[in-house]
């Protein structure tokens, strides 16, 4: 299972978990308007750390804060009622690379 | 592959690719700033895409946002010689989830 | 007249104009998804001159950014009828300050 | 005195107040990018509660994200040595709308 499917799958069963206990819990319980406005700050975020990266390594707080944004925008999609998956899809549609892992019998001699 | 594995390929084949027929090509070319300022624009749409949500079924206005903006993180990413799938190993990290499908050793059992 | 009243009743005065010579008529055309995108985008851009900023003289791409920002925020207020001088109003509440020149019988002395 | 000049000579003053004690000198002694995150924060807030107005009334959750993100944006220019007022006078000088209230002299019949 891959890392995109495997999150999808902790944030479904997160439905069922205590707002008190659980982070992911505790922002379905807030609302869409809770969880939006985490994104808008992740992205924010994400922003000003690829302003502030120098050099060419690995940037720990670049890469945490597209973290930060991925996760938000998956728990925002899940809360929707919206697979994650399908926006992986989408991508792969548009660039005419493979599918998702599970399903994709295409080959990578279709990646352009 | 993975969907993001293949479009990490085809991000970075297209740093050899020409401004006038890639559009990648032409955000690298432009420069960090034109490339976040799309990732702020596609972060308001996924926003404003996310409080249009009406119902359960597949929104395609609002996979397409989270595509988009999902692409162009990727693409920011890249062009800053950060490698996407570091992301996903943060992710997985942070959530005891396998990590990514071609290393991970680990089984689905870790997920908590 | 202040900028901000002046600039208000631009805006309202453009409720009636063509959307295809005035730009302002165009964004209220497109409705506020489109004007929210702009906000957004403008935010971006405006957080992007920011960090672009270099000793302490004027910057006028931050300035004009922020320029961009305002205005649109404006265009939204005004999109939705709502006045721009309420904010202005808020913010005075807020700090203590004098309230909107024409109507303020406070002095400066209340400014803590 | 106006709203915005009135709250930029509080935003220069906090310049020498306890961060202990004022918001405003705790965003600057936390540095640019506490601030700016605060900016991306309140702009995203503002696009949510746009998309939440119903009605033609006043909207006090608009307003209010409006006034945040306006002041985060002052706290913002101040902190960068940049004047508030020169963002009016950039607006007053792209409308052809009276510039700013103590030093104009042109008449509103300037206004387009």
């Amino acid at each position: 299972m891959n890392t995109i499917d495997a999150l999808t799958k902790v944030l479904e069963e997160r439905r069922n978990a205590d707002p008190e206990s659980s982070y992911v819990a505790s922002l379905y319980a807030a609302g869409l308007d809770r969880i939006l406005k985490k994104v808008a700050e992740e992205a924010g975020e994400a922003l000003i750390a690829a302003k502030n990266v120098e050099g060419t390594t690995r940037d720990d707080a670049l890469i945490g804060e597209v973290a930060d944004l991925w996760f938000h925008t998956m728990v925002m999609l899940v809360h929707l009622h919206q697979q994650p998956v399908w926006v992986l899809d989408e991508l792969a549609s548009r660039f005419g690379v493979s599918g998702h892992v599970e399903k994709a019998g295409r080959t990578t001699s279709q990646i352009d």
